[in-house]
């Protein structure tokens, strides 16, 4: 058995150096376009199966046609997510909206004459923006979901201008949000009422990175994208991949926790890292910050170096604050070297106890190098081989209840897949796994990844999805699935995937059309069920507007109570990102 | 060549699963007695050298009775970093005192009768402490350099008596000093007047450990060697270990940040962890804590999950507060798998910049098994060979300015041997390393973790020495030795040892006997220099009493303030570890 997996893998070589950073890309749709050409150079495959019968099967190489139709698709799905077409999802998004009807402050101050001419003489007058037209879309989230009504945006070029700010802001009582891409997703960066836009935009300098200590200094209006593109020639990673690279900027990322900042997947929303590489991708990685709070004092937390032990380690405060507390400013960055050898294996497993042991094992097996674990289960396999084009079962030759994709990340490529190799043989003897694949090139792993990333897709396709991004302990996580499978019955198609390792499922209700009877089943008791179980009820996105009363569910009442008291003693006339995060009652 | 180094490490099998924690154990003085009989039952030796000149050496194995010498050094050693005997250190190190008189704050109580029966009633007389001879300890800290004049010590068991404690006093304007082993080095674990001194030895109960996850969460007065045998036993490894695990805390860990949760050494005070290793052992492996407040409120931080996005993340302002902000009463823990293979190399570079791009090629080419890189200089070299007993230069044949030990760690034995040796090859062809030794049993692991370990003792025997442990920008980290080194002229050794990779220099200066006008050239340029090159004055050992002043040095005014403002809210009376941490003008 040994020899025949040893055998059947021998040819392969998934991703070497040279090609790593675009094969990377394969795994975002948002990249697919400008990388096509790169994906059509390298697009021989092959593919070795095995199985825990003994039976190795060769499949022969996927056809050049279906190579080209799945880029294709790719190209036009890639659109479906693309933040100029969200009202598509929105309209097909349900639960979770934004449940208590805000008033606004009284006590904040509204936008004078005054207040223009002094902003223009600080900002100059092109960058004091009052047009409807340019402010249209800064007052509307990019989910179409949230709209404010400001009547102006301000653009500071650095701290200085952006402190100034502020300082008038506060002694006038001007209420303010601050926007870098405005990709959130619970109506954190767009204006409620009238506050002011403070948008980063146009602090976007690269500060310094030094080759030694992998330490990026930038500006917080720093598009991510352009980040990871800089790192990339100088042979970095950015700890931090999101499908909004593209618009978000790295103070938004910060001041969101966006998209796990601690818990990152390594290279794209797809993949959640485990362990090592997880941690490595760790809110830690940003070691100092420069924050501009309320008063329009100037923090700067870039001075020291990581290794400090020197008081209170404030910059966690602000981290994942949403703006509430201070506006980043300056971020510094602690980049891991880019490695060259990328693994991909797509497994099946009989039950969800085999895939919580598959995790065990691989975290013990592979340790260093085990970068993604996820799993889907049969109803999202299916949604996918339904709905999207061009994807194909790997595993074909039998119906599985779950599905894991493991993905290794290291320095040395023979040896990687060596301890890969041994971890699926022992996995398959155990009895752990029913049937594998394992990538024989990119397009492979970039077809494994599409099976994985194609799960939300396929759910809109299939009508109505009621989303809910939760945090809970591994071994109770699919319980809940199981749970709301029989609340709902035949009503709906119940779905469940994610990130295995993190403890972040991703539990979906599919059916034909909304309706107001399916939601009420759900909600709240998919909330009181994570709170039960200590979970999260948002294990990414933040709180934003649509989720600041629901806080009570993930933190104790003298918890919610302390944040409550440091956002008034560093921001005592709340003008900061009001209405957001923390319950407005706690804070009147 | 290559060949070469392969054909003498061919036979290399320095640490397998099986003896890997005793293995482990070989780098750790204090563990070294109970595992005597597991280092004898393992001492098979042999030694394979190589070096630039492409001559490999064949030594032959180092004889039974140099091996029984040198455990036997070991173990008389080891009484010389004990606690118990450190007032022989203590006479020995100088500068950096506290350099502060500090006032007794006129506000705080003093403790009365009906105080005593009160804490009686709750903790039991046994609990409440009024014996001097059984207050002297907990009055000293463990250097003997600082002493309080206590006349109460409460022992609470839980997390409801410390809260009741501590309400108690907040009430009465009784100030309180929270202890846990009492092994700080910055005098923040003792009293410096008659405050309460509250010890958590009695809180002392691992409450779960999830093989799934590798989450533990235990009461924060679990000794941490306890914690580490538990969860050696499970397969796991406790992420962070100190010289004083025999008797140090976790929660006196946490809340000091101690040795650097964030950036730890793994397995031992002996290396750092660079990069993925590094960040692993990070701040973020403390996924969540209980606090109580100075006011009694009980902060229950444990109940989400890690992967969670609600609200501020507070915990973080609890670690390295040194008991300041509040008392730590529990703590979850994520705990990586053990892995199996370590291999360990000594090598010596001709100039700095050899060893700063060692240090890069590392991280890019042995990637995520790098797991320590520590550096010595040929001064510190020279007092390890002259001062202790036993101890020999692996690489004898010529002197050189610098020595660096590597450590790899991962999870599979040949292939992260073939990585190591294939990245020495290349750092030898490029001439970044002169010469190198690779450990080819344990014993030689220890013999190399020896030398650099042995730099405080050596320095402890040669005489008088001014300690600084400095966090620095890695390119400018050895110009500070430098430039120090010329102010002293022939007055003084200058050495430089330390964490590489993490920045954190250990400049030590050894002088015949204690002189005033060395310590006034030493001081306070050290501390401008670092400041001015944005490092920190205490890269691991927390501010405490001894450097509350100092802050300044590595935090801006406006960092302090802020630090100053939140402490006033969390404890508007000052009962807590008051006069340290920061500076009390601050907070009167």
């Amino acid at each position: 058995m040994k020899k025949r997996i040893a055998a059947v893998t021998s040819s392969y070589r998934l991703l070497n150096q040279k090609n790593h950073a675009s094969n990377r890309i394969l795994h975002h749709h948002r990249r697919f376009n400008a990388n096509f050409n790169q994906v059509i150079r390298s697009s021989s495959t092959s593919e070795a199966r095995f199985s825990s019968q003994g039976v190795t099967h060769h499949c022969g190489p996927v056809p050049l046609k279906h190579f080209l139709a799945s880029c294709r698709w790719d190209l036009q799905k890639s659109s479906l997510i693309h933040m100029q077409n969200m009202p598509i999802i929105q309209q097909r998004n349900f639960g979770s909206v934004a449940s208590t009807i805000v008033q606004r402050n009284p006590l904040f101050s509204t936008i004078n004459h005054d207040d223009i001419i002094y902003f223009e003489k600080i900002l100059g007058v092109k960058n004091v923006i009052q047009d409807d037209e340019e402010l249209q879309p800064a007052n509307t989230d990019w989910m179409h979901k949230y709209k404010g009504s400001s009547k102006l945006m301000l653009q500071p070029e650095n701290t200085d201008e952006l402190s100034q700010i502020l300082k008038y802001c506060n002694s006038r009582c001007l209420a303010v949000v601050p926007q870098g891409g405005n990709t959130g997703l619970v109506g954190g960066s767009v204006p409620v009422f009238d506050e002011v836009i403070i948008n980063t935009r146009r602090m976007n300098r690269i500060i310094s990175f030094d080759k030694v200590s992998g330490v990026l200094v930038c500006d917080a209006g720093c598009i991510l994208e352009n980040l990871i593109s800089f790192l990339d020639k100088q042979g970095f990673i950015m700890p931090l991949d999101l499908g909004a690279k593209g618009s978000c900027q790295i103070g938004g990322n910060v001041s969101t926790n966006a998209g796990g900042l601690r818990l990152v997947r390594y290279g794209s929303l797809h993949g959640t890292v485990l362990d090592f590489l997880r941690i490595m991708l760790a809110v830690d990685a940003f070691s100092s910050l420069e924050v501009v709070l309320a008063n329009g004092n100037v923090i700067d937390m870039l001075g020291t170096l990581r290794k400090d032990n020197t008081g209170y380690d404030l910059k966690h405060l602000f981290i994942g604050s949403e703006g509430s507390l201070g506006i980043i400013t300056k971020v510094s960055i602690l980049t891991p070297a880019k490695l060259s050898a990328v693994n991909i294996a797509f497994l099946a497993c009989q039950d969800y106890i085999s895939c919580q042991k598959l995790l065990f094992q691989a975290k013990r097996r592979l340790g260093e190098i085990l970068s993604a674990f996820e799993f889907l289960d049969a109803q999202a396999m299916n949604l996918v081989l339904q709905h999207l084009d061009g994807v194909r079962n790997p595993l074909p030759s039998a119906i599985y209840n779950f599905y894991v994709l493991i993905e290794t990340t290291g320095s040395n490529e023979s040896s990687d897949k060596e301890k890969l190799e041994a971890f699926l043989l022992h996995a398959m003897e155990n009895g752990l796994v029913s049937d594998g694949a394992l990538a024989q090139d990119m397009n492979q792993a970039s077809s494994f990844w599409h099976i994985r990333e194609g799960v939300p897709e396929a759910l809109m396709k299939a009508g109505a999805v009621y989303k809910y991004d939760l945090s809970l302990p591994v071994e109770k996580m699919y319980d809940l699935v199981e749970e709301i499978r029989i609340r709902l019955g035949a009503a709906a198609n119940v779905v469940g995937y994610g990130h295995l390792g993190d403890g972040n499922l991703h539990l979906n209700v599919s059916t034909p059309q909304y309706d107001d009877t399916i939601l009420a089943q759900i909600e709240p008791f998919v909330y009181e069920w994570t709170s039960r179980h200590h979970g999260s009820i948002s294990a990414e996105h933040g709180l934003g507007l649509m989720k600041a009363e629901k806080i009570y569910y993930s933190k104790s009442s003298g918890t919610v109570q302390l944040m409550a008291s440091i956002k008034k003693l560093l921001d005592p006339s709340g003008i900061l990102n009001p209405y957001k995060v923390i319950p407005p009652s706690l804070l009147s």
